[in-house]
């Protein structure tokens, strides 16, 4: 990555960069790099690790919550454009959760070094601040999951998946299994199966070995609300 | 409240007061009153105010979620020295959902005026910062109810609910129904009664009219591990 592919990436997503000295700059150029990942690649994994500050160049990633029997909550989902602060968990003192970031499609990312980031946001404030106030986001993007999760019922919450899968692929075609919808979901198989089965006598939906199709859209739309 | 009380307060609580200038501190101080309330009254009730930033001086305040449905999820407890920046949410644009708090106990706190707060965070990127880092760390809190809720067995989360009672309190004596209990863990009355039922089974407790009484608190500390 050359010093200006570099300046125009941190002009255009990290705000804090015209607070940012000539060295600073420079530094933090020489701490990022970019890097690929093939659809469901492990970008992040609890504790295990810390990546660092990422910017999605394209594609899709997935934040979730992983449980020690293996069940996973999806918190939320960050796009071309997006920046992710959780990877960089470590280096966040008041962060004391740890969460699974996968690649969802083939995405390119770029990576700012945890070490680096850290360093650079005890040195500037506009730094610490951006990343402090980027989680305050992501705080608000997992309350409105959880009140889904906790307070929703399993319909609206399954009319919801299923259109916003229709709404991002543009084709009335979902190819997933129910255990990944329920995955997703943050339920369970059984559950998501059974309500399937009731769009499907409503005929909302048709379901088949590929996976699901959507007959009316306007009464999935319904009761997404 | 005098000059000297207030600064002594926002000394102690506020680390951005020493990155104010004279005329900032003596407008925070001017948009701050201290207030009291009592047990259980109301302090903040998601969107249809905007309090202000609290701190808690003495008692305990209560920050949960609210459905539709009247169910509530307890998110964290805040005690003296705690401030907390939800009851502000509405100056703060990357927090869009609401929360309730209310006084567990009686409780005195100082208010500092929502749109002075807003104001100085503006001018001041230290005061803004404090904010964002604040919510960062009840992002944690929140995290680990929701881990609670979402991942563990019911009687793990009530084992460590009773645990935590009777330390807070120091007796062996729970005076709280089993509804409270069950709004508190953000479960169903039916799931805690069944499992203070086998409890009592398994000698761990007492059940009376009044509430519940450890008898064992050597096995009830083994089942929050």
């Amino acid at each position: 990555m050359t010093t200006g592919e570099c300046s125009d990436l941190f002009v255009r997503h990290f705000p804090f960069w015209e607070q940012l000295s000539p060295q600073q700059r420079d530094f933090l150029c020489r701490s990022a790099h970019t890097a690929h990942y093939e659809k469901g690649a492990s970008i992040h994994r609890g504790d295990q690790d810390c990546v660092g500050v990422i910017l999605v160049k394209s594609g899709q990633v997935r934040t979730y919550l992983l449980s020690e029997e293996g069940r996973d909550v999806t918190l939320y989902r960050l796009f071309a454009g997006d920046v992710c602060m959780l990877s960089a968990s470590c280096v966040l003192d008041t962060i004391t959760f740890d969460v699974c970031i996968d690649a969802e499609e083939d995405t390119d990312v770029l990576i700012i070094n945890a070490a680096a980031f850290h360093q650079l946001s005890d040195e500037n404030i506009y730094v610490k601040c951006f990343g402090y106030q980027l989680i305050t986001t992501r705080f608000s993007d997992v309350m409105w999951a959880m009140q889904q999760i906790l307070f929703m019922g399993v319909d609206k919450r399954l009319a919801i998946f299923l259109w916003d899968e229709i709404s991002k692929s543009g084709s009335d075609q979902i190819h997933m299994t129910h255990e990944q919808i329920a995955r997703y979901m943050g339920s369970a198989r059984e559950v998501v199966t059974r309500m399937l089965k009731y769009f499907a006598g409503e005929g909302i939906v048709e379901l088949s070995r590929g996976g699901i199709r959507i007959l009316d859209r306007k009464r999935l739309r319904t009761l997404t609300e």
